[in-house]
């Protein structure tokens, strides 16, 4: 899968989102997407671009709220395959260690 | 640890970025920080907003390039402690199941 | 119109972006959208989400390149009639002044 | 002035949000940038990346709030000079008409 994204669905609450929030992942189990959340938000890949926005779409609908934020930022790399995971290893091949640190 | 954040530093270039972003990662070192990257940007934990800004600015700085963008999207939850991962087990525990998908 | 988003939509390109972004913005006339571009991106208002993120993903098709790099950021209002510039006049009765300067 | 930003601080609170919105725009006096509010942020410009993330870290700590969510996205050009008006004015250029539409 070629396009990756980060979306961040939530709703303009003083209460807890993680509901709502919820809701916005599991909307995603109705399209041809990898996905996992981490804490700012669920990073999303998928074979074409249309996937995403459809995804995003289903997630921000399916969140109740008088006022619903929503972040999408995709990165669009049309000539190359390969899993988003690749992103990283590349990176830690620079780094030459794990990209993650402070713990 | 009660700030989250999400950096994304990259160079605008059309070679590979994964040197430069390598750099930006390294950077978070220098700050008493929590860190951990995924395939759209690193998630960033600290203690107060300050860290987060400061460490964002080293990292933008790392990257070498005639042009580089940076997206930060910082959490703030000021009276409410708890690392970032409490976010992503309150997800969890509305979805009954790990918040991924479509391995 | 009650849905406001910011979009930004640019190839990772080493050259000017500036013939592939108005692509991208002339792909919004195809939508009942308004929209203005500033130095970071367009304000689009919708009377619904649905429109905006068919709106957003016809200007990131429209727009070549190997890699394409897309941030949307939407405001749904759902309960609050409005323009979007109501948002600033909001801002500006609080200040006293218009929200600018530095000029 | 080189380096341009689009910046969003706001409580996340189930009120109007405009007073706070106001405190960090005011905040944006004490520091050299130019700085314009549309209904999706603001649009930031100074001479150096350190003056934009100086200035977004007060407008952050100016706003009042259990929880603030702030957004910054920069575009650090580095071996240009030039107003970040010229990012407009290039997409009309290509576009043979202003960047707006829909009124």
């Amino acid at each position: 899968m070629t396009v990756v994204a980060l979306l961040s669905v939530a709703p303009v609450t003083e209460g807890s989102m993680a509901g709502e929030v919820a809701k916005a992942v599991d909307a995603l189990e109705g399209f041809d997407v990898r996905y996992e959340t981490n804490p700012m938000g669920t990073v999303i890949e998928a074979d074409d671009v249309g996937t995403v926005f459809a995804a995003a779409h289903a997630a921000h609908e399916a969140v109740d709220g008088d006022r619903v934020s929503t972040v999408l930022k995709i990165d669009d790399k049309r000539t190359v395959e390969g899993p988003a995971g690749e992103k990283v290893d590349a990176v830690e091949d620079h780094l030459g260690r794990p990209a993650r640190g402070g713990e």
